[in-house]
């Protein structure tokens, strides 16, 4: 009855290849063109549509809010691209890198105002509703992307300053995509807060994990290991580590990543030595499992029938890379 | 009965004052307030309030919309002055050198959102019909920046280009704006197409006559000659003079200001010489006049009484700086 994971990928991407630009002026719309079509999960989109057809949507009413938090996300990456310095954006040349920061600047201003675009072609009286929704999630992504920047100039972050802060970094893109979807499908106001509740955790566990990875994941499978580390960035792992650790210890934490007379690999392995001194490893999986029990406990109790839940459960464990 | 110009811009700076923003992030709002709260003319607002007044529509009412469009212009101000690399805006430092880039581009992301907040404040059916107009407005603007980055790579750029480029970014901010304001107080699709006609001659005599003060300006006035000049910047006048000069005339006017074997005030003597004698001036005085008067008599055709039209012609006076 409803649309598997990859189904709804697959009815997204098609509508995405239909996306049209104005031609003129050529710098201001290729870059858009560019970063739309290189790729990435479309998780929000899909958790979108998945949502809404819980919740029994039609995916074909609910594209044009689909399309508009891709273009959303893809517009937050043009510009992080500008303040993270970063080349490379899914295996190509950022935007940034290739056309420069005044590009990524204004191309990505002209996303942001197409999303609200497509977001007004949805009309009706949804229109108010979702706008809301829209911009609260938007206003929290930027507070979130300021937070983190705040977090690199600053010695120490508290652990709970830093679940706040990718709760609005990455929670609150998930959350709203949900409600989204929901809202459009006319759920009621507590199947929305529950959808709330549940992409938010699952953004947790997801950023969690993706921290716990650049430390413990599997080079085997690929990823390579302590890029974190190396930019002395902060991570769940970093700040659980400095609420455990001694005054010695936690000079070690902070300045290894700037030490010239080390190399990368006895930087790395003297972070992750400290890590498992701290059982910071042990903390994070068990954050990890908490917050994703937490999210799959709230969508078993959306008030629709079992199939409706089953491919937002998918998605849950897809997102964590899991089988069940 | 109505309001004049004073009295509208003195309730949107009331209404301004009050204006707020979460506390924390300190370094995303605190360059909001900053860049709200220097002044500025306030032209855009106060044109949304009279056109909304002029329709019989109630300023408080409109006030939302009015923020929209200030915050929006302001918004394109954080993101002009770090692709122009400009240190001061009115008078201060602008957020861009006072923060940085990165505090620029990430406020100005704010900002965009928080006018699209304050839209969603207004509600009801109006909402679809005045994002609609807001998002073209706001596209328009983008594409004009871009369209002027364009220009100052190209060697020449033909008249219509440039008329079409600050169509764009002068023009459609001020057209948009009084769209909106007679949208929301319900003006027929004729008297708001007439609104936009207005507006958009009107934007085009005032940029047009800003860029023949950069050269004819009062110095007397405190009017600094010659800006444009010494940074090779397209203007009306030098498009004008390209495309009436010889060869060896054109050498002149697009390599003066990068020769570093003259003084400023030569460099300005020469390319103005070279206006005097492609008789450049009279022909911006002309279509300044045409530009004008269109905007004159497009109001007069509007269907509400003469009354009504009073404040509209006086915003456009005073924006020409003229007494009648």
């Amino acid at each position: 009855m409803c649309h598997t994971n990859d189904e709804m990928l697959e009815m997204f991407e098609a509508t995405l290849r239909q996306m049209q630009t104005p031609e003129e002026p050529k710098l201001l719309y290729t870059p858009i063109i560019y970063s739309m079509s290189g790729g990435g999960k479309r998780l929000r989109p899909v958790l979108l549509l998945l949502a809404n057809e819980a919740f029994g949507g039609e995916a074909a009413d609910a594209m044009p809010a689909a399309m508009a938090v891709e273009v959303f996300h893809n517009f937050t990456l043009l510009h992080d691209d500008i303040m993270d310095n970063a080349a490379v954006r899914r295996g190509k040349p950022s935007v940034y890198a290739k056309w420069g920061g005044n590009v990524a600047i204004l191309s990505g201003d002209a996303m942001l105002i197409t999303a609200y675009k497509l977001l007004a072609g949805l009309g009706g009286e949804r229109l108010a509703r979702v706008i809301n929704i829209f911009n609260d999630m938007a206003l929290k992504v930027c507070e979130g992307q300021q937070y983190d920047m705040d977090f690199e100039q600053m010695e120490r972050v508290s652990v709970e300053d830093y679940i706040l802060m990718i709760e609005h970094k990455t929670s609150a893109l998930l959350s709203g995509s949900a409600m989204i979807g929901a809202t459009l499908a006319g759920a009621s106001d507590e199947d929305i807060k529950k959808l709330y509740r549940f992409a938010t955790e699952l953004g947790l566990a997801f950023q969690l994990q993706d921290d716990m990875l650049d430390s413990y994941g599997d080079e085997a499978l690929g990823k390579k290991i302590g890029g974190d580390i190396l930019e002395g960035k902060q991570t769940y792992l970093m700040v659980q580590a400095m609420s455990r650790a001694t005054e010695e210890q936690r000079e070690v934490l902070r300045n290894t990543h700037l030490r010239e007379d080390l190399a990368d690999s006895e930087k790395i392995s003297r972070v992750k030595a400290l890590y498992d001194t701290l059982d910071v490893k042990h903390a994070t999986e068990q954050q990890i499992e908490l917050r994703f029990d937490r999210a799959l406990t709230v969508l078993d109790s959306l008030s629709v029938e079992e199939a409706r839940k089953l491919h937002l459960r998918e998605f849950a464990r897809n997102l964590m890379g899991r089988k069940k």
